[in-house]
């Protein structure tokens, strides 16, 4: 265990006060990206990133404020708490409706503009109108993206699945990434790009969330006393978690979709307390976006119109299904998963190859948008010329060709009476392209070339354009594909199914959504609230658990490979099979840096300067005690704040009462973001290095621990369980040092555990076991749906 | 500490084999249910509990095992997990649809009689025909609960809730109460009780999923090789809850409320392999019922006729709302709450009373239910005499009066051309009677005095008959009563309101659930799913916001209410804030009983005879070591196990190579209930009692340990998160015994605490903080309800 080692494994959080990360010069940091995972490449820029701690850390600060704890302290605590949930609503609700109008009016007088110049046979300077827009626009959104907050890039969802599972990505949270989330992804959506606003919605609700949390600003003299209870780590994540649940809502407006979203995919620890919550933020959402609904329906938000917010309501369609309907789905669940996994896999090698354009510069990062911006116009505006006029349909009671800058039938090149359905697909808004898929009965409305066109159009650029460096949801271009594949499956068993071509529609868009995101329960709800109709549910239950299952076969879920992309070291929930033969002392390495009790104030600087470790174990040493034990785990914010205190005693002496009276709880509370001190803002002077400080006061004595011949794999269920930051592991044996060594976040990874030990192979039994539990599910699920079939037959013959 | 405190606090968990049991006399066991909570009283008989255990028991013969386990093995489990999965669904819908068939034709069988006699205007005949059927069926669900599973009576709900935070109450989900639940609840439903049939779906899907978990069955040669992959607390622990959920699936045909409901409500431990797992399994339900119920559309099914299995549909109504509406709504919710909360009170009162009358022996039992069945005759039949006869409607489309056994419009003693609306209510299942209640644009088909009186009744009723000896559900005596003055609300507003009378109907059933049950999602959900209609979301997600919030204020939900009065020591998943003030020594009590590595026959012996203990701590002594260390943690059941195989040396050797080879790991899987060896089915040879037996092959060398001055709050934390059974406290100074005591499930239970530290007086401070708590959140809900109200103004004002 060398000296890097030391650094590598030991403790290797970095302070985002940006002072540690000097010890890692650049291209260490490119080089432990593919060993250890201590850094993050965030919108291709390499940042540091900090592990957060759910600890409760009980020194005798904490417990002399908990005694003294008022009431109306309590009671302060949790006014914040629910008028921080409205607030999280309200404003996700606000941005989510402002998002929509913003699209709605800026795509809309695009749209009107191109089909103006396309009604007067001007064809060529509609191009030339359409691509110019959609490139300003793009490029608009690039620039943001590049020269303000590179964190707002791609779709946020990773990130904030990885802060709460506890890693802390660099300014991922802060308010200028908020900025150019909002103002990006509507720009962005605007732009004509295959991307959703889904994603950024929910890094919105969570940056929305996370500002609350700051405890205010000192700069703008915003800073107010009660917003300290909320400076903790834990009550953030509690926040955040709200904020993402209310992100989904507002994309969807699917409020009890939006809670699931959070507790299946988002978060990592839940609480039955965090529903209650979470369901009223979502409420609040889903009511602010009917009261505006209501406000636009009489025509005050321009080209917004009178639907607006996606809601795609298949429920004039009768969902009555037999067999062959349930073979069509099967079919859908399977090529669903197929794709999905593709997909996935592509999404990766795509992010790889721009990761690498996009770490040359801003210029480069803009240069990309524009170059898919300008690819994607050309398919919108090109592909249409290959497909041939479709007569209108017969039926009065539709507009056809459409007038409006929306609309199921554009004329396109078309003459009167007759219209392009390939246009009515690609020159519309992604929401609006997702409506006309899942119309109702409407079977012959798009020709099945048209419907392969687009699939492929829309498949290619959806993968292509994740990456790019403008908020960019996965949702929408998911979605499309895969309803424009429900539509051709449905085509195909026009002749034996019942089912609706929408409904097949539908079903398509949610197999495509199983194969990539992999979530259930979720999906399933926020489809069911998208469309109106609860009577799918078994259909899109199925197909949801068959494609998630065949997807699963292949590779993981696109937002864990995002993750895993990107370094960030996720928790899993379950420890890996593996880690049973080891114990906990096997992946302690590197010297350990402890105090005593009462300690020197140099030694103390010298270990804050010379490691970047985040907890140090103190030891009570006699006179204090008998014999060497463990007093507990003192941090380095908190070190950090005791120092700035000076509060130094010239001999070893015990000066825990000094300090309770000198100090706060609050005082020690963790910062905001960008808020900490630094070990430089210190200003010891030298000859108060040789006095000695107690740090008996800030000293966690109930840190967590375990004995070194604990299995690895309950060592790690114990760390990720609770939430922990640091974890102590003691000696089996008596007479030896009371501590053997800390456990971090990164000593769980597997990339450090089978570095350390290369013998232990375990990916591909895993791997094996995985595949194998993905065949049974789907022969299980096949033979369940074979059962299905012969009831259905039972019922024939019940009635012959 | 005497030597009762001993077996009190220190490890009090019985063996539900039942040796145990005998130190424990009846008078002392009634004792202690004041004092602390090691019995349980299940349908007033006072049994046995066992707590589970989740830990992984990482010994010698499991790491042999785990490095052994071949391809083929890890396929079963797999497939078994599918299989049973699947198996659950299918059992628990057949179970859902069957009580459905059953209750529709014994309920209507009698109801036709009924009415035929009335309509010969034999009256007197109609009453004792239709008291007789009643009370005959109520003795016969009482005499089977009495004689032959006396756990089967009540909701079920509360074990299974205790089952899943690891209390296993005696036969609670043994095949006896299965079969009683099945039959019981249909006796007790189709008897006119004002009771459900949900709570009792709920323990069905838990036994039919615990039968499965079993591992066979020895007596009837059906054990399996592959069911003991399934023969551990964790296995079968995922297992219930599947079957919870499968339970609310088909009680309410309802597959993602059921979901959401094992999520919510049920169970304590999550995670998101199993949200997929409950997921399908409740997708297999729901095609069950659907396949059953198109083959009874053709008319199979005597008198099930073409609807049943609730489903009130309710999407006809429009669901547009306004001000006025909030505030009717809020009203609703203030209401529920208050109602709830006092349903709560009484529902505890009536337990109490009844236990004491239940408590004398089977024919009280059925004597209670005897009552209580005239009781409802009475009220059911004599009630409707009160009201007038109201004219039919004059809208031809409706059959008034009705002719069938169901119908909204009864004749009763009405001339031809009238209906009497209380008996339509009263004399129908209690399915037809919410189905009439949730009716939409029927706003005058009740009248106010019949609503009052209805509302009078089923509240009355749904209180004193939960208790008596049948299975019987609160959700439906919930929704009838809060349906109802659901209606009475909507005549209030009937002139400011533009809701719906049905839908006033709706939004009170979920006032009252929602203070009763204190759900929140997966009652909304629920809701929605019965109801077929999803735009009404966000006034049931505010209703329920609402009376939760108000009923918290109060008392605790009904089911924690019952588990608490049923003595079964729940976890919960916070710790309380006083035991931040103790560390874990201060709970720590009694003589420890300790064994060495390689431990004498006879000592081992005595120890399992004369306590009660489960878990063992096994030190490690010289020669084994150079000083007294903690080598592990060993469980009684292992124990009998190794000692029944006999493996003894005469000298006090290392003979683990011998016990690895004699015994596999599965010997010492965990037995199925009533299964497990007992002390006395060992046949220990005098001589043999003098010779040695290692214990290190089955010691659990990972146990979870904390150190004495952790806190406790911490330790509960610890104990709580990971599933524990027992949890070892370590010293923190050198030089003592390895090990200072063993924390066990009661040890954090309040009353024992309190017991200890009288002085402590945390319940006052906690009950303060929730008040305070409630407050705020009706503050917060209030404001942001005025705020909703504040942005209709906007709307029409900007309409103006």
């Amino acid at each position: 265990m060398d000296e890097e080692n030391n650094v590598d494994n030991h403790e290797v959080d970095i302070e985002t006060d940006g002072k540690e990360t000097e010890i890692y010069s650049r291209p260490l940091l490119v080089k432990r990206v593919n060993t250890t995972s201590q850094i993050a490449i965030v919108g291709a820029n390499v940042c540091p990133i900090e592990s957060l701690d759910y600890e409760i850390v009980e020194n005798e600060l904490f417990k002399q404020d908990w005694r003294s704890r008022k009431k109306v302290e309590i009671f302060q605590y949790v006014v914040l708490k629910w008028a921080f949930a409205l607030v999280i609503g309200l404003g996700t609700g606000l941005v989510g409706f402002f998002n929509n109008i913003g699209v709605e009016n800026i795509a809309g007088f695009k749209l009107l503009l191109t089909t103006d110049l396309m009604s007067d046979h001007k064809y060529y300077k509609a191009f030339a109108a359409y691509a110019c827009c959609n490139v300003g626009l793009a490029a608009a959104a690039a620039a943001l993206c590049a020269f303000i907050a590179p964190a707002a890039a791609g779709s946020g969802i990773p990130e904030v699945k990885a802060y709460l599972n506890g890693i802390d990505a660099y300014s991922i949270l802060a308010p200028s990434t908020l900025f150019v989330k909002i103002f990006g992804s509507i720009l962005g959506v605007s732009a004509g790009f295959v991307v959703g606003k889904e994603g950024p919605m929910v890094h919105t609700g969570a940056c929305i969330a996370s500002l609350l949390g700051q405890g205010g600003s000192r700069k703008y003299h915003l800073s107010w006393r009660w917003l300290r209870y909320f400076k903790n780590d834990r009550d953030r994540r509690d926040l955040i978690t709200c904020g993402a649940a209310a992100g989904v809502a507002a994309a969807f407006r699917a409020p009890v979709g939006g809670v699931l979203f959070a507790l299946e995919e988002a978060a990592s620890w839940w609480r039955s307390a965090l529903l209650w919550r979470t369901f009223f933020t979502t409420a609040v959402v889903a009511i602010v976006l009917r009261a505006f609904i209501e406000f636009c329906s009489t025509g005050s938000c321009g080209l917004f119109g009178q639907g607006g917010l996606i809601m795609y309501d298949v429920s004039s369609a009768k969902a009555t299904y037999s067999g062959p309907d349930l073979l069509a789905v099967i079919l859908l669940g399977v090529i669903g998963g197929i794709f999905g996994s593709l997909y996935n896999f592509f999404v990766d090698k795509v992010l790889r190859s721009y990761s690498i354009i996009n770490e040359r510069g801003a210029a480069f990062k803009i240069l990309l948008v524009v170059t898919v911006s300008l690819l994607t116009s050309c398919c919108s505006y090109g592909l249409p010329w290959l497909v041939k006029c479709i007569p209108c349909p017969t039926d009065q009671s539709v507009s056809c060709p459409s007038t409006d800058e929306s609309g199921n039938y554009k004329s396109f090149q078309c003459e009167s009476g007759y219209y392009n359905d390939l246009a009515s697909l690609f020159l519309n808004t992604n929401d609006d392209a997702i409506r006309n898929l899942f119309s109702t009965s409407t079977k012959k409305e798009f020709q099945i070339s048209s419907l392969f066109i687009f699939l492929g159009a829309v498949y290619i650029l959806g993968i292509i354009t994740y990456g790019i460096a403008i908020p960019s949801g996965l949702f929408i271009p998911v979605i499309l594909a895969g309803a424009c594949y429900g539509r051709l499956v449905g085509r195909l068993f026009e002749n034996i199914s019942k089912l609706d071509t929408g409904l097949f529609a539908l079903l398509g868009a949610a197999s495509l959504l199983g194969g990539t995101m992999r979530m259930t329960v979720s999906l399933c709800i926020i489809l069911l609230e998208l469309t109106n109709d609860l009577l799918l549910l078994p259909l899109v239950m199925l197909v949801l658990l068959i494609s998630k299952t065949v997807a699963d076969s292949f590779n993981k879920g696109v937002y864990d490979q995002i993750v895993k992309l990107k370094g960030l070291p996720y928790m899993e929930a379950h420890a890996e099979p593996y880690m049973r033969q080891l114990v906990a002392h096997d992946v302690v390495s590197g010297p350990l840096v402890t105090f005593s009790g009462v300690e020197k104030v140099g030694n103390i600087l010298h270990a804050l300067r010379t490691t970047g470790h985040n907890g140090f174990p103190v030891i009570d040493e006699p006179p204090f005690s008998d014999a060497p034990e463990l007093c507990g785990l003192v941090l380095r914010s908190h070190l950090l704040v005791l120092l700035r205190g000076r509060t130094f005693s010239r001999d070893r002496i015990l000066a825990g009462e000094e300090i309770l009276c000198r100090f706060a709880a609050f005082d020690f509370a963790k910062a905001g973001s960008g808020k900490g001190i630094r070990v430089d803002d210190l200003d010891i002077e030298e000859e108060e290095m040789e006095m000695y400080v107690d740090l008996h006061p800030i000293t966690n004595t109930s840190p967590y621990t375990v004995v070194e011949t604990m299995s690895l794999a309950k060592a790690a269920i114990l760390f990720r369980q609770l939430g922990l930051r640091h974890m102590c592991v003691v000696p089996k044996s008596q007479g030896r040092p009371p501590i053997v060594g800390i456990l971090t976040r990164h000593d769980f990874m597997p990339e450090h555990i089978l570095g350390l030990y290369p013998h232990i192979k375990p990916i591909k039994a895993v791997k094996g076991l995985h595949q194998r539990e993905t065949i049974i599910a789907i022969v299980v699920q096949s033979i369940s749906a074979m059962m299905m079939q012969m009831m259905s037959l039972l019922k024939l013959f019940s009635s012959a």
